[in-house]
């Protein structure tokens, strides 16, 4: 019996079931599949390209700040991940252990690397040797493991990609400026090119990464209301390289330990773009992420000329912005859908009046507004297009997040609000781990991080009542 | 007691001990360092970069030839890989396998990906239907492993970066016109980019991919008549698909088989780089692949102006070659010796007497010729000499390897000539795997190739006497 390829379906609305629409997104807009690994995933072509647009210009963005790239291994010797005590204690639990070298059984277990502080710490501690040497700015993209107990393609999976920068300086105040450097860097990456909205703050002591001194982090708001954070920035003091004898010879010929930092982000960013910006119609990408940004559809391709004229608008826009055409012989209907589906941020349909009257149809993906555009003047107007896309996106999030961001007292108003409407809910908080404990079981919310803006009254804790330390943004997150 | 920096020291001559002074390069050059896992590299800024210059370049090719890239699972289940009988017969003895997750252990055991025709075949069988989906033109950048014995940076080693894409089409000739498709893409880059001149041909039934009907190579010969395989291209026929049950609908609505390929290229090519450019004054890089193209040396730099010219040279060249400056407080002939060992292909020196003359000293690393330019010249020079170097380099290597290229009648003849020079040895074989063996077994050489070229004559086996099926080249390889 002859296998069917199915035409484009509509999918589950966001409205009704998130959970769904987010999977029939990563589903049917080719992002992603499930693999034969539990919890593991395939990136699909649509997927990757989106991925390699992030490499690309985050890449840049940390080559310009003087980062050069390496690549360490993927295992770690356990007796190498023991060595910072936190470390393996938040780590240990949920790593791949590899035992057997094809038919030998090893003398010592590795694991697969979850993150590889530990390696790049190892290796620092032979090629450091003076102030000279320093800062060391490495970065590395790759691939990480760590055995979740329930996954979600892009949000958490047991296998992901990822960069990990790991630095390495002279002095507590060049590891302090580099974490936030890096934690600015992402933001910016965020807003500009993601046109996601973040919030930056510190992370509490509960939340902080396994053997940090501190964590910055940068937390944005899904259309669920749902938090997610969105990538993280390390400042290790000299933790790090006190458990690993980093040391450099300072200009004064002492012996000194060198002061680190850490941040990465990964492929859950797919999974943050899909839902802040996606629709019941499928994905949407903002232009600057986007593998196609305007997408040619011939109408009524078999007449005389349609498919000339629209091969000669993707010559002539090709230089512009990153154009396809669709010539292939299934409906335009079925076309509109499937690059709705895929997000692409524009269309341009053509066709044999059109071309009488020296016209296209433009229409954008974010508002599926119709434009009629002379085509001597579209080379001004898809790039003004595009860009006016980028930056309604990003308006659009920002007002989401607004609408969703509330303020609230003590525990039980929070708990109120949340369970009405989730989102982000400043309280003031008193510094303590049991307060925050109980928020988590009173709320369901954790703490997502002390904002650096603290203009909001922190005067009293909303579990214990007694005198704020910060004001915290708290919710439920992804 | 502090620690102190070494300066430049010398390397092990080639001629004295090559083994020493590849891994001499490996290390002063810092291309990559070893790693506390064994087997296990860590990949230097420098040895990265050329890494990324090699992947920017092939990617390129890839997409022009309509490849998309994608991203596998690291992990096999064990059950998967031993759904193709030769394949799992080739990988298994040589596989990591993860036991464990976190405290648990595994209902399967999983291998790291040594290859990733099973997980791209398991997928193909999810998302290939019809003859409108095929081709897939697939590619994935990752790691894999393979648990070596004896291990060596680049060369072999536990854990390598590659690309491997894997294609499945509808007809057993659209299979064959790709592997042909890659291979030469391959030999085009070995030749164009990293000036590597490459022997075409295809692998005998003993040597080819475990799973392939036929494995196309490039061989190329390195400093020391050793041969090394640079990139592989497989033809797999139907074989996976039997396997995996990838089928389609054809034209006319039954189902069919799909053909299928597999290619791979790895960061062994930097392990070719050093050894068929190199010499004992460290790398020589093909300026096309080089991260640094011309490296700027002030010379008594204290003196007034000289910085300033030199950074004034650097803006200039920079829109015309990957250009530094070094600024250093190190001697200028500790800096000479550097760059000689990390192989930049230009230097240029600048200093007060120099200025006055309104001249720059250019000094190239392939033949160590000092070159006085006016500076108003240097733009139309400094490109003229690259790709002067870059075209050298591949005709010195060719030199090289054709003065290395031998032509044997018997088996004794040909342990004769490696014996004494090696190199690689031209000789008829009638197909017989015993054979081989025995070239093997008395000579110690495999066969590299039945070469594209057959021009050579190939009357009667250097084994057997019996009638000649192929010229084969055979040679000792890395």
């Amino acid at each position: 019996m002859a296998k069917e390829k199915k035409f484009v379906e509509s999918i589950t609305s966001m409205d009704v079931d998130f959970a769904k629409w987010y999977t029939d997104i990563v589903k049917k807009a080719e992002l992603a599949d499930y693999a034969s690994v539990r919890g593991c995933m395939v990136i699909r072509p649509y997927g990757y390209a989106i991925w390699e647009n992030i490499q690309k210009i985050l890449d840049q963005m940390f080559k310009d700040t003087g980062h050069e790239n390496v690549y360490m291994p993927m295992f770690i010797p356990e007796s190498l991940l023991q060595k910072e005590a936190d470390h393996v204690k938040g780590f240990a639990p949920e790593v791949a252990w590899v035992t057997h070298g094809g038919n030998d059984l090893l003398s010592e277990r590795l694991c697969v690397r979850p993150t590889s502080e530990t390696l790049f710490c190892d290796h620092y501690a032979k090629i450091i040797q003076s102030y000279n040497d320093l800062p060391k700015l490495y970065n590395q993209w790759c691939s990480v493991v760590r055995w979740e107990k329930t996954t979600r393609p892009f949000l958490r999976s047991s296998e992901f990609l990822w960069q990990e920068g790991h630095t390495a300086h002279a002095t507590e105040a060049d590891a302090k400026e580099e974490t936030l450097r890096m934690l600015n860097i992402y933001a910016t990456f965020c807003e500009e090119t993601l046109a996601i909205p973040v919030i930056k703050g510190k992370k509490t002591e509960k939340e902080k990464f396994a053997g940090a001194s501190e964590t910055y982090t940068i937390e944005s708001l899904m259309h669920d209301g749902k938090a997610l954070q969105c990538g993280t920035s390390h400042n290790f003091g000299d933790g790090f390289a006190k458990a690993f004898n980093i040391q450099y010879t300072d200009k004064t010929g002492k012996l000194a330990y060198v002061h680190q930092t850490s941040w990465g982000m990964s492929t859950r960013l797919i999974g943050a773009l899909i839902m802040v910006h996606g629709d019941d119609n499928g994905l949407v990408l903002p232009p600057a992420i986007a593998p196609i940004q305007l997408m040619i559809i011939p109408i009524a391709q078999h007449k005389e000329g349609v498919i000339e004229k629209a091969t000669e608008l993707k010559n002539m826009l090709s230089k512009l912005a990153r154009v396809k055409i669709d010539t292939s012989d299934k409906m335009a209907g079925w076309k509109f859908s499937e690059y709705e589906m895929k997000g692409v941020p524009l269309r341009l349909e053509v066709g044999p009046k059109d071309i009488e009257k020296n016209q296209v149809v433009l229409v954008r993906r974010d508002t599926r507004e119709k434009i009629f555009v002379p085509m001597s003047e579209l080379e001004t107007k898809v790039p003004e297009l595009l860009a006016d896309i980028q930056k309604s996106l990003l308006e659009k999030a920002r007002n989401l997040q607004n609408s969703k961001t509330f303020n609230a007292k003590t525990v039980e108003e929070l708990k109120e609000l949340l369970d009405k409407t989730l989102g982000f809910v400043n309280a003031p908080w008193c510094g303590e781990l049991a307060c925050e404990e109980k928020v988590k079981e009173v709320a369901g919310a954790s703490s997502r991080c002390m904002p650096f803006d603290q203009s909001d009254d922190a005067d009293v804790c909303l579990c214990c009542g007694k005198p704020a330390k910060a004001n915290v943004i708290w919710g439920r997150a992804y």
